[in-house]
C-alpha cells in the first residue's frame, strides 16, 4: 500500500507525485523523492524496482522478510533493514520490519508487519528544513532514529520485568512453576531484542567513522549518535542478561533452601506426633506390674505429659526456625 | 558415478560431452564445462584430477571425506567443501558432503553420502542465461545457494523441537528421563549444524568484499547474500543454543521444585496417617481410669474425632498446596 | 547553576568573568576559560551552547542524561561523559554524571545528579601552574583523574562485601534467604560499576597512544596513567565477578550439604523414636503366653531396654555426625 | 641416542654420515642433512648445537622439555616443538615431545619421552622424491603431518568415551560415583589434548599465508593442509567439550530426578505400612463398646481390609510411577 | 634501603659508587649503572628521581604500590612493574612488587613488600659477561626471567592442590564444608596468580616482535623466551581454572548423590522399624476371636516373623545398595 510519494527540494516539500513519475524526478540532481510503502503487494515492489532501478536480491529480501537488521551497499544504493519492535497487550514482543533504500536523491521505505507508522518522522523532517537540506541521508537518519528510539521503552519494560522477578525471588514467591516460567520468558524476550539490536549495532559502524557512503558523509555526528544509542541499549541488554543468569542460579538456591525448609517442617511435625505416639505405646503395654496404670490420675497425667513435651518441642523447633517462623522473620527484617 | 558432463557457452548449454574431452574444452576460454559426480570411485577421481589438473591434496580431501566446510585456493582453482544436511525419518541429522572445484572455465561438483541432488540448480541456471553468462562463478553461487537454503528447514525443525521442550518444561512433563534426553539430543543436533555452518560462514568472507578469486568478482552482491543467509542461520543457532542452556537450568529448577512437591505430599500424607494413629494409641493405653472408654459412644466419638481432624488437615494442606492442588491451579491459570 | 567561570593564562587564574564575556575570551589564543555548571536549567545550557558554539547532539546528551561514559569529538571540540559513583548511607551506589566540553582554550564541565564537587580539582590545578600551563588538556586530565580516583573506595567496599559473604558462606550462615539476597545485590552493584568503568576504559584509549586530539597530545603520559588506573579497576571488578560466580555455586553446594544434614538429623531422630515405639508395640501384643508380661520387673526392664538402645543409637549417630555434631567440629577445626 | 644421520640430494638419499661431518655438508647448498635423535644426552645436544650452530635458548627448551607446541624463528633457523600424544593401556594420555630444527639445508629432529617413531616418515619421503626435492621444508611438513595424524585416533577415542558416558546417563547408570569420575576424567584428557593442539594451531599460521620462512614457501598448500587438519581437530575438541559440559549439567538433573524417585518410593512404602498400622491401632483401642471386636469374623475382616487397602494403594502408586515402574517403562520406550 | 649501586663496563663490574655520583656515570655512554633498592623511603625515591631524571607518575606508582604488572615507556626510559609471588607457611600467596627503570645506560630496581632477593641475578649476570655486554637490556631480561621463574613452583603447588581436591571428591570426602572451602580458596589463589601473570603476558609483547624499545632490540630471542614462559604459565592456569570449574560442578553432583544415599538409608531403616511395628500392631488388636493369640508359641512365632522379615529386608536393601554398601564397593573397584 502506498503511504506517501513526495518530492523535496532545498529542504522543503514541493509536490506529491504519482508513482510513474518517480524515475523522472530521480534524474534531477537538486530534488529528492521520498516514497513510503506499507505491506506492499509483489506488483508494487516490482514497480518500485523498475522506477528506482533496485537490485533484485534486495527486493527479494524485502519480499521474503525475516531478515536480520543490516546495512548493505548495492553500487550507489544503500539498503538498510531495521526491526520494528512493539510490545503487544500481553507483553509479548512483535517484530515488524522496515527496508529502506537510499540513493543520492531518493528514499524508499517499505514497512512490513508493523502497526508503527513514521508520520512523525516526516513531520520532524519538514520542521527542520536546514537539516532536511542534506537530502536523503538525513531522511535515513531520521527514520533510523525513530526506529531506535522505540527500543528504549521495550528495554525499560524488560528491566521492570527483571525487577518484578527479583522482588518475587527475595520475597519467597519464586518457588513456583509460574515464576520460573517468567524468568525463562524474560530471557526469550531479551534474546529477541538482542537479535534486533546487535546486528544493527555492528552494521551502523559502516555509516560513520571511516569510509562511509556518500549520502551519509555530511551527517557523521548524527550517525555516531545512533551508534551511541545502540551502545546504550546493548549495555542495558547485557546487564539484564547478566543479572537474569544470576537470578536463575540464585532462584535455584532459593528452591533448594525452601526444599530444606519443607524437610525441616516435616521433621518437626513428625517429632510432634511421634512423642505422644511413643508415650501412648508405652502405656499400651500389657505388663502386669505397671503402677502408673492404676493411679487415679494416671490417664490425665499421661495426657499432660504428652501435651507438655509437645509444647516444649514446639517452642524448640519454633526458635530453631524449623517451623518456618524465625527464618521468615529474618527475611522480613532484611527487606525493610 | 557421473551424473552430468556438459559444455555451456554464452549462458546456454551447448552439448553433453564424454569425460575424455573435458580437457580439450577447458582450453577454450569462451565456453565452460560443468561436471557433476556422485559417490565417485577412486578411479573416477583420478580421471578428473588429470582432466582438470587438480591438486592432489584437494583430491585426497574429497576421497577421505569428513572435511570441515572450507574455501581454498590452489593457484587459479577454487576448492569449496560444503556439508549437505538432511533430517532422516527419525529426526536425526545426516551429513553428506559436496566438494566443488571451480576454475575460470569449469565447475566440477562431487557429492558424497547424500541423497540430495542438484538437478534444480542446473534447471535454475539454464532458466537464467543472463546470469549463467557469468560462467563458473555463477554456477558455484547457485550450488552454494542451494546447499545453504536447505539449512533453513533444519533450523526450523530444531526451533520446533525447542518449543516442544519448552512446552514440556512448563507443563510439568519435564521431570522425566525422556525429557532430559530430548534436551541433550537437541544440543547435539545443534552442535552438528553449528559445525557445518560456522566454518563456512568464516570461509565465505573470502568470496566477497576485499580481494576475491577472479571467478567470483563480478558476483559480489550474490556472494554477500550467501554470507547474509549464513549470518541469519548463525543467529538462529546462537538463539536456540542460548535458550537451550537456559532451558537446562530452568529444568533443573523444575526438578528441584517437583522434588520439593513430593516431599510436601509425603509430609502431608504422613500427617494424615499420624493423627488417627496417635489418637488410637491414646485410647489403646491400659490406664484403669479412662472415663471415655466406658462411654457408650466413646468408640464412634473417637472415630469421628479422627475423621474430623483428618478432614480439617486435608483442607489445610490442600489450601497450602502441599497436596499438589493449588500450585498446579496457579500454573494452569498462567498457561491460559 | 553556575559554580565557577574564570579565565586562566600562563597557568594562573586571571579573573572571574560573567557568562556573556565567555565568547570574547575564547577568541584569545593565549588564555583559556574554565566554566563549571551544576544541574543546569535548559536555559543555562542554551546559553552555553551559544557562547561556546557546541553541537546540539552533545547538548541534548547532557540535558537528557543517562548516557554511557564516552569520549567524542565534534570537530575541534572534545566531549567527555563520566559517571560519578557514590555509596549512599545504605550502601547503594548512586550514579551522577559529568559532561565535559574541551576546546583548545576552554573547559566546560556540567555536573548532574551528584553531590560530589570538584573544588579540590581547581585547587590542585592552581597549585601546579607548570602543568596548568598546558591549558584545557590538563584540566580535563585533572577532572578525569578526580572522577576515577573516587572509583577505588567503591571497589574496596565491594571487595569487603565479598569477603563478608565468603565469611558467611564458610561459617554456615549462608543458608538463609538474606545471604542469597546479599550475593545477588553485590552482583548488581558490580554490574553498575562495570557499566561505568568499561565504556570509559575503551573510550580513553582515544586520548593517548596513536592519533589523539590536539589538546591532549602534550599530556600523553598522564592520560596513559588514567588508562592504567582504569585497567586496575577493571581487573579488580573481573576478580570480584569471578569469585562471586564461584561463591554462588559454592553456596548452592553448601545449601545442598545443609539439606543433607537436615535429612540426616530427621533420620536419626526418627530412629530414636521408632525404637521405643517398636518395643512398646511388641509388649502391647495380646498373646496369652508372653512370660515377660508377668515378670515383676518386666515393665522397668522394658523401659530400661528402650533407654539403653536409644542412648546407644544416640552415640552412634553423634559419632557419625548425623546429629550435626562432628561435621561442625571438623569445620571449626579447619576455620582455626 | 642417534637414530639416523643422512645426506639427501635431489630428493634422494646419498649417504649415511658420521656426526662430525654434519657441519661440512651443511655448507653445501644443493644437499641437505637429516638427523634424528631420541632422548639425547646433554653431550649429544651440545654436539648438535655446535655442528648446526643452534641457539642456546632453543637447546635449553629441548633439554628441559615440557614446552608448549610452538614455531619459532632464530634467524634463518626454524625451531618447531610438537607434542606426541599416545593412549596407554589404561586409556591415559601420555605426552611426549619432538623438537625440530630446520635450516635451509638441514633438519634435526629430537624426540623425547615417546615410543612413537618416525621411520614411516623417512620411508614416505624417500618414496616421493619429487616432493623431497623441496628439501628441509618438505621433511618438516612430513614430520608434522605424521604427528598431527596421530591426534585423530585419540580424538576418536575421546568421542567414544563421550558416547559411552551418554549411554550411561540415559540408561540411568549415571547416578554413581564412578560415572561422575568418568565424566571428570574425560574432561581432563580433553584438556590435555587441547593444550597440545591449540598452541600448535595458532603457531602453524606462521608457516603459510602471509610472510613465511623461506624454507616453507614452496609448500604453502601443504602447510595449509596441516592447518586444516588442526582446524578439524579443534572443532572436534570444541564439540566434545561442549557436549561434556552439557552432560555434566544433564547428569545433575538425572541425579536430582533419581533422588526424587527415591523420595517417592520412600513415601509410597511408608503409606503401605502406615495404613495397616493405623487400622491395627484403631482395633487396639480399649473402648468397651466396639461391636466389631465381638464379631466372629472381625479379625479376618480387619486383616482383609488391611490387605485390600494396601493392594489398592500399591496399584495406585504403581500407576503414578512412585514405585519406580512407569517412569522406567517410559524411558525404555524412548530408548528403543 | 639501598642494596647495591655499581657501575659495569664491557660486561664487567667496574666499581661500587655512592648514590650522588650516579648522574655523572649515566652521562658516559660506554658504562652502565645498576642500582637496587628495597622498601625505599620517600626521600630515597626522590633522590633516585633526581639522579636518573625519572617521571613523577612512575615514581608515584612505585610509592603507592599495588600496581598491575606493566611495561611503560616514558620517553627513552622503560618502566616495568612485576609481581613477586611467594607461598607463605600456610600456603597463602604473598604478593610483592618490583619496579624496574631501564635507560640506555642504567637499571634501577625497586623491590617492595617481598623477602625474595635478586642476588642470584647479579651473580648470573656477572658470570655471563658476553651477554652482560648488551648492557641494561640484558639486566632487565635477567631480572624478569628470575621473577617469572619463581611463578612455576607456585603453579605446581596449585596443581598439587587441585589433585588433592580431586582425590577427595572421588574418595567421597568432598561432602564436607571444609572441602568446599578448599575448592573456593584454590580458585582465589588462582585468581591472584592470574592477575599477576595475564597483564604481564600482554605487556611483554611490547619488548619483542615489532617495534621494541632500543635497549631490548638486540635481545629479541631472550624476551620472546620470557613470553613463551608466560604462555606456558597462562596455559597451566587456564587448565587448573577449567578443571576447578568442572570440579565445583562435579562436587555438587557428588553432594546430591550423597544426599540421595542418606534418603535411601533413611527409607531402608524406616522400613526395618515399620515391619515389626506393624506386626505388633496387628497382634495388639483386641478382637475376641484371634486364634494366634491363644497359641502356646504365638508370641515367639510373632517375634520370629518380625526378625525373619527384617533380615530378608536387610539383605534386599543391602543388595540394592540402599544401606550404603554396594555403591561404595563399586567405587572402590573403580579406584583400584
Amino acid at each position: 500500500m502506498l503511504i506517501n510519494c513526495a518530492v523535496y527540494q532545498y529542504g522543503k516539500k514541493v509536490a506529491d507525485i504519482p508513482k510513474p513519475e518517480i524515475s523522472d524526478y530521480i534524474e534531477q540532481s537538486d530534488a529528492f523523492v521520498w516514497v513510503a510503502l506499507r505491506d506492499p503487494e509483489p506488483e508494487e515492489l516490482d514497480e518500485m524496482r523498475e522506477e528506482f532501478g533496485l537490485h533484485e536480491l534486495a527486493i527479494e529480501d524485502v519480499q521474503k522478510g525475516h531478515q536480520m537488521p543490516k546495512v548493505e551497499e548495492y553500487g550507489q544504493t544503500l539498503f538498510v533493514v531495521l526491526h520494528l519492535l512493539e510490545l503487544d497487550a500481553e507483553g509479548k514482543i512483535q517484530i515488524g520490519e522496515v527496508g529502506i533504500f537510499v540513493g543520492s536523491n531518493y528514499v524508499l521505505s517499505i514497512r512490513n508487519r508493523s502497526r508503527t507508522n513514521f508520520l512523525n518522522v516526516r513531520e520532524r523532517c519538514e520542521r527542520e528544513p536546514h537539516l532536511l537540506e542534506h537530502g536523503a541521508g538525513f531522511v535515513l537518519y531520521a527514520l533510523m532514529d525513530a526506529v531506535i528510539d522505540r527500543y528504549f521503552p521495550i528495554i525499560r519494560a524488560l528491566e521492570a520485568e527483571l525487577e518484578n522477578i527479583e522482588a518475587k525471588i527475595f520475597s519467597g514467591d519464586s518457588t513456583t512453576r509460574a515464576s520460573i516460567e517468567e524468568i525463562y520468558m524474560l530471557k526469550r524476550k531479551l534474546m529477541i531484542v538482542q537479535h534486533s539490536v546487535n546486528p544493527l549495532h555492528e552494521a551502523i559502524t559502516r555509516l560513520h567513522g571511516g569510509r562511509v557512503p556518500h549520502v551519509c558523509s555530511p551527517l557523521q555526528e548524527y550517525y555516531r549518535d545512533l551508534d551511541d544509542h545502540l551502545g546504550r541499549i546493548t549495555h542495558s541488554i547485557e546487564g539484564i542478561r547478566d543479572m537474569l543468569n544470576t537470578a536463575i542460579q540464585v532462584n535455584l538456591s532459593m528452591i533448594s533452601l525452601s526444599e530444606s525448609a519443607v524437610t525441616k517442617k516435616l521433621a518437626a511435625w513428625a517429632a510432634l506426633f511421634a512423642v505422644p505416639t511413643m508415650i501412648a505405646g508405652v502405656y499400651g503395654m500389657n505388663f502386669e506390674h505397671m503402677p502408673e496404670l492404676k493411679w487415679a490420675f494416671g490417664y490425665p497425667a499421661a495426657l499432660t505429659l504428652m501435651v507438655v513435651l509437645d509444647i516444649g518441642l514446639w517452642f524448640y523447633f519454633k526458635r530453631a526456625g524449623w517451623l518456618g517462623g524465625s527464618d521468615q522473620m529474618i527475611t522480613v527484617k532484611i527487606k525493610d
